[in-house]
């Protein structure tokens, strides 16, 4: 058929005639409100602080020609063939490497090579989750989970935060509440360093107290970590797996030490999980980009490849506190926002007459780009909330995505102030401290009012 | 926690622990036996007859390392980013280049590109399949599809073929037979070219019957044409979906034409269901290898792709000739093999006395290997088949493989006659047509037994 007699698609009654055919699992997938904004940030005219790109542009290309040369003369067969589901020897030693900078062992048998960390979450609600099954997470959570859980029709159960990430006493209250209605969880969803979105850090206290918990009634936990190495301030803290073998299903990628592009990730889980994980990869997508892996598997033979991670935090280090300067200076003080110790992320919790999907609507008249609250909630929660991103864009753009955004916020305020008759003085606010953070202040926390608030909320959607 | 203090892991009461969190999906997930022999295809003792592995070694290594500088050079910091998830506009470039040359037109916004064909197989299900919804395919069907089926909990209903493809006689008294028992495929599954493992094509009379009967019925057809290009005799026949646009999800692949490791394949499917599979990738993996594409990008830039496929098309082409003359000469009159006019695959069927897993069993003794009849079918049929790849492995391993393979086949047959008492003779029989095909011939067919045959088992698995 040629081009031109070809009918215009996708009209109404295509859809409907499609629409009965889809799935029961399509009715609640929902594009996360991060994907859909890569098609703004690839428009050259928005600063977008919505992604969660790292910097790829200091990767040298002479180093990308070399290392991808000497793949071409040790291994171009082997490189443009398919590969084991569950990846290459030479990656997992690679892998193997990055746990144990991060103090972790992991045998080759106990990894995964995944296509990015992504796939890590889908693999792991593919093992465990019948439509209906209970997942808990933090609240906010990682946007790009919010899909998958929905694709696989989970109940998510969202548990707050505070500076010193997931409260356990309200953990331990929703697990207790959730068990009295006679469901366990087939497994908690956390993202311990530098929260994604919440830029806050689970403290050690806290870790044990998880452990503990999970220990007591046998539960999964998916420990995600993509930005552990990426640390600007204070001392590490030991990941949970390195606490407890048991119950974690541990998530790591090469995306923020090294490229998101070759989108390679992987998982170190108990056995009985990971050949599930790998029955599961192999009806995905067989393998991952062998490609990739020999390109990642070269640039670890060639180098520290530590050296880069460290000039990588030099430069997010400098963004971070670009932007946090420049939130101070531009904010309102209505606003509050958290200090990530690392990540890539800022929070920023705005006064709630303020919805932040209507405001993004407003920035992006003004060429600038953030992620709205409610995308890291799977209940409506969120909506005066933002995610801010310093990792991929570079500080003077930092610093004037932030002037506007602050502009559009202000705005909005005074506008507040004029409909209500309230001083507009908060449209120029004095300078905020950096320090001051989005999030309720950490330990201690009673485990009352917002666990039944959430768990009242599940029970409105069911 | 020390290595050495680490205990054994995945012990009987491990496996019990978690098998109570696993999902229903995970009872029915098996491992595709083309995906386990990967481990014994990587054995260099091995004459692996078993895998679907294009030869990469005739891909110049100079080429590789040129087209990789030239994108460190132009593109190094965005091959290292991520991609949006529908792929890259210049790969959809390509894509729209190959389905051209396979007489299709296709829009870049009908397209996705995806991590690999075996992903499409897999968003389809995950767009379309709830548990107990129906799929309809070919007996046999490509084993790397029966634990992606699995995996969505599909009733799959198999309708066998001849040498001109699947039987649409039978294809629509099964779907009377189903429609009767309330039953409404979501879609029908089929490789109309070389198909995998048949090695038959389905001929121009029953595509446009196929495409009467899905039209009739407005059902969902995906056509999976990974080898089209890949044709050793014979003119090309028109695509499924060049010849209708509506009713057909077509799946295509860069693993046969270029490269498996790139991890990369596409859709072109009607819009609805296109923006859904979009949605179900974001939550699979976010987008394919970045580094993946920019490399296919140069490769299509750097001059004719054709020529590539073209030199691979008289390589293969000489395989498949020495295969057939080599079964021909070792293998017992008892034996029938289809004789495909393209792909990378040859059915052969035995006498229904061999079962051809334990076969394998015995054929691994003699370094050698095939895929046994049993991975390509979901109620059990198939025992006494074998898929052969010609591809993979050199003129002289193939003459090799299959003499040791027509060993053991001829060392059942003999044992058979011996424990029967009927002739020996057949153990050392004369040459066989190439042209003999192990499907029944093509049409005219009768619509009868085997729709029967396969409903019944249907019932009895349910």
């Amino acid at each position: 058929m040629s081009p031109a007699s070809r009918r215009p698609r996708s009209t109404a009654r295509d859809i409907e005639r499609y629409g009965a055919l889809f799935a029961e699992r399509t009715k609640v997938m929902k594009s996360s409100a991060m994907r859909d904004l890569m098609a703004l940030t690839e428009r050259d005219d928005v600063i977008s602080l919505a992604g969660g790109l790292p910097d790829t542009s200091t990767f040298p290309p002479d180093s990308y020609a070399s290392l991808m040369s000497e793949v071409a003369a040790r291994s171009c067969a082997r490189a443009l063939q398919y590969g084991p589901t569950e990846g290459l020897t030479a990656v997992k030693r690679c892998i193997a490497e990055v746990m144990r900078a991060e103090g972790m062992e992991a045998d080759e048998d106990e990894l995964l090579v995944t296509t990015g960390g992504q796939q890590v979450i889908d693999l792991v609600c593919k093992t465990l989750l019948d439509p209906g099954d209970v997942v808990v997470c933090e609240a906010p959570t990682y946007p790009g989970a919010v899909p998958t859980f929905s694709t696989y029709q989970a109940d998510v159960v969202q548990v707050t935060m505070d500076r010193d990430g997931m409260r356990t006493h309200e953990l331990e209250a929703t697990l207790d509440e959730l068990e009295r209605s006679g469901h366990r969880p087939k497994f908690i969803y956390t993202v311990p360093n530098f929260h994604n979105p919440a830029g806050v850090t689970l403290s050690l206290e806290r870790r044990h107290e998880l452990l503990r918990i999970v220990s007591e009634r046998e539960l999964l936990v998916l420990e995600d970590n993509p930005y552990g190495l990426l640390r600007y301030e204070g001392g590490a803290l030991p990941t949970l797996r390195s606490l407890d073998e048991d119950f974690i299903i541990y998530a790591g990628t090469f995306s923020k030490i090294l490229s998101p592009g070759v989108r390679l990730g992987w998982t170190c889980a108990p056995a009985p999980v990971l050949a599930k994980m790998n029955l599961g990869k192999q009806a995905s997508d067989l393998c991952s980009s062998s490609i990739s892996q020999y390109f990642v598997s070269a640039y670890f033979e060639s180098g520290p490849w530590e050296d880069y991670v460290r000039s990588l935090i030099e430069i997010y280090r400098r963004r971070r506190d670009v932007m946090l300067d420049t939130l101070a200076e531009h904010f309102p003080r209505e606003a509050q926002w958290t200090h990530p110790e690392g990540g890539l992320f800022i929070w920023v919790t705005l006064p709630d007459y303020i919805d932040t999907t209507d405001l993004l609507a407003r920035a992006l008249e003004e060429h600038v780009a953030f992620v709205p609250g409610r995308a890291a909630f799977v209940d409506g929660r969120g909506g005066s909330a933002m995610r801010l991103n310093f990792s991929g864009v570079g500080e003077g753009e930092i610093r004037e995505g932030i002037r506007r955004i602050g502009e559009v916020v202000r705005e909005q305020v005074a506008l507040y102030g004029t409909l209500t008759g309230t001083t507009t003085r908060a449209a120029r606010s004095d300078p905020q401290p950096a320090e001051q953070a989005g999030l309720p202040p950490g330990e201690p926390e009673p485990p009352s009012a917002d666990v039944a608030n959430v768990l009242q909320l599940r029970r409105k959607r069911a």
